[in-house]
């Protein structure tokens, strides 16, 4: 207890716990700890737990007996004479149907327990439909895929939506790729799949993409162990997410994450959201086109496109493309040191094209923030590229949608 | 378990509490109700916490014998008969000595557990003096001041800066006001004051002042059940402070909530920290000044002087002074629009001559919050005065460095 020993906790008193409690959330940490961190022995759990080897033994024991764990050989034997057994997850011992909102159609992915991507599908959007529509046939293929999977233990829906999504209950505000404006989303698909005890999916959570990017990076790619990550995303338009401690600033409620909409220069560009010189109009992949004087294909695959011919004709060491990829990469910079000064983050990942143009040009950035920095942590606070962007969306989903299961696996779990 | 009921908390997994860590919360959980919500009888005080009427009276005899609670007759008897008696936190059995370090001088009041403001005293700086003399007069002050009260059982310092300051140990990596740079007060403080179990004191904290102004506001004041507070403080400079979820962001580590320094304007004028357009150029006690066309007197006091005669005037209906104060609210909007963007906070207290400012002229900032917001919950959120503005880096400082003896009552205390 010297000086700063301690860090303020300032939540009000709470219930505290009971036995009961305990051995629920017992119960939970160690799922969590193998969903996490992978399978491991008997003897490697009780250490990380801090736990009696006899309670580990029991709760391993109720692990197993649910479908979630399976004790087996390790693949590695890395020590003479019998290798210990390991406690792995049952990838089909819960699932979640985990949905990415695409301009073009949707994706799902069947995501495991563990984060295995066990299968991927894709259907277009039927460009005639209403929005209406267009969530029917959402619920629809959820429901098919749901009642293939009904023995599984847990199953449960994870949403990511390109937009404004309140968190408190998935409420999509407005999610412009799709011409989605003030849809009930959480609850039409709570509603349309039966969410809940004994119903066909246990449980229903829909998110900001830029959210779940951020929990998939911090639970399984290059956020891992940050204490405060500021993810940035960006292909067209920009999102964000932070990871404070732990949890994530707007999952509770409310919004959050908007990084693209601040303001960086009012004599700026018009912004799509209507505002002039927010972020995204100098960072985006529009912007990129613009600085690099390519005309804007209005086809989001043809921006793609037009975004890596810039980004390699930067490379080659073209001269408008290189001045170009330099102007954003400074852009990229100006908004950072503005994030910086606010949040305080200790990593930041780049996720989307932002993570191709940092590798190209680190330098532009980072000058901005050694300008401004007010601190060595905010002048060399550590930009990574994303490692996980193909699957980002599917597996932040799969995090968020598997909470209950992973903190109360006896309660959350199908009576079988 | 239907749509989005469970917020994920991502954190990993971490030792399970053994019965002696619930022993231990549940003493402090007592202690820190009533220091929070004022006396209260033994049957609320089971309630709320919702423990075993037995276990209660076990913790409060503990608390009762340690000097932390007294047991007393309620002031306001509301019913016929004979009322309950009630405990109540004994301002002396744990005291903080709460110091803001201000540009003429340092300041100190010492606080006692309830949040009760015990005494206050002042000392001007020695014009001539090197930081390091600064530290050691402040060092002494705060000796003699403890020497008068060693038989507090629990005695702590904490400290206001305005400034960078790094939440882990006190670094001041700079408080312009005063011109420090790089101090490293925090440690100085405890080795001066032999801070620790059986020393003067035995924790010191150093803090930025907002985010003790967020603490202050937060548990005492105008942010009480906020979940996102956003508190942004002007006088010379401005400074912000964020709790989100019970929590200040920044507290754990490293620096956030530096507010005044994101860019708003590249094209804007040159800020004191050296890059151009800060919002602090735009909404600060001196932009203020510039917009009315007064000139800036050097000296502080000078300063706050000629604001309030600008906002007098603009409150006459003074047209310059009613155009520059309609001016910096739209400037404080802009600002403030990008922070709801970013934090998605759900309750804004305005400290320092921003409070006045606001009840002046609210409009202009809620206008552009209106057009900017994207939900219903970013253009209402609510904006409300300080509170607790002359106290408010005190009680901060206060709550700061009580932690300890909140977390763990029985370990915290002197042995007596």
């Amino acid at each position: 207890m010297t000086a700063q020993s301690s860090r303020p906790a300032l939540k009000s008193s709470s219930p505290p716990p009971t036995t009961a409690d305990l051995r629920r959330d017992n119960l939970g940490r160690v799922l969590r700890l193998v969903h996490e961190d992978g399978a491991m022995t008997r003897a490697a759990i009780t250490e990380r737990l801090g736990l009696a080897r006899g309670t580990v033994g029991v709760l391993l024991d109720m692990l197993v007996r649910g479908g979630l764990l399976v004790e087996r050989s390790p693949e590695l034997p890395g020590t003479r004479g019998r290798p210990s057994p390991v406690f792995d997850t049952v990838p089909t011992g819960a699932t979640v149907l985990a949905v990415d909102l695409a301009v073009e159609g949707f994706r799902l992915a069947v995501v495991g327990l563990g984060g295995r991507v066990l299968s991927r599908h894709e259907w277009p959007w039927d460009p005639a439909a209403s929005t209406e529509q267009s969530v029917a046939t959402l619920v629809q293929r959820l429901r098919a895929a749901a009642r293939r999977r009904t023995a599984v233990p847990y199953q449960a829906v994870g949403v990511a939506c390109w937009g404004i999504v309140r968190g408190s209950d998935g409420f999509v505000h407005l999610a412009p790729n799709l011409g989605w404006r003030d849809v009930a989303l959480g609850a039409l698909l709570a509603e349309g799949l039966g969410a809940g005890p004994g119903g066909l999916v246990q449980h229903v959570v829909v998110a900001n993409d830029a959210d779940l990017g951020a929990v998939a990076e911090y639970r399984r790619g290059a956020g891992e162990g940050a204490r405060r990550l500021l993810y940035v995303h960006s292909d067209v338009g920009v999102g964000g997410g932070i990871v404070h401690e732990g949890t994530v600033l707007g999952a509770s409620g409310g919004y959050a994450g908007e990084i693209g909409h601040m303001t960086v220069d009012p004599r700026g560009v018009r912004c799509r959201c209507g505002a002039v010189g927010c972020w995204e109009t100098e960072v985006d992949e529009r912007a990129l086109l613009r600085a690099a004087g390519v005309a804007d294909p209005a086809d989001p695959a043809a921006v793609a496109r037009a975004v890596a011919a810039v980004l390699e004709d930067a490379r080659a060491g073209r001269p408008a493309a290189a001045e170009a990829v330099r102007k954003v990469a400074t852009a990229l910079g100006a908004g950072l040191a503005n994030l910086v000064h606010i949040l305080g983050p200790d990593r930041i990942v780049l996720g989307g094209y932002l993570a191709d143009l940092h590798a190209l040009s680190p330098v532009p950035t980072r000058r901005v923030l050694q300008e401004r920095g007010f601190s060595a942590e905010a002048r060399d606070v550590p930009i990574l590229p994303a490692s996980r962007r193909a699957d980002a969306s599917f597996l932040g989903a799969a995090e968020y949608a598997l909470e209950p299961l992973l903190s109360d696996p006896a309660a959350a779990q199908r009576p079988r």
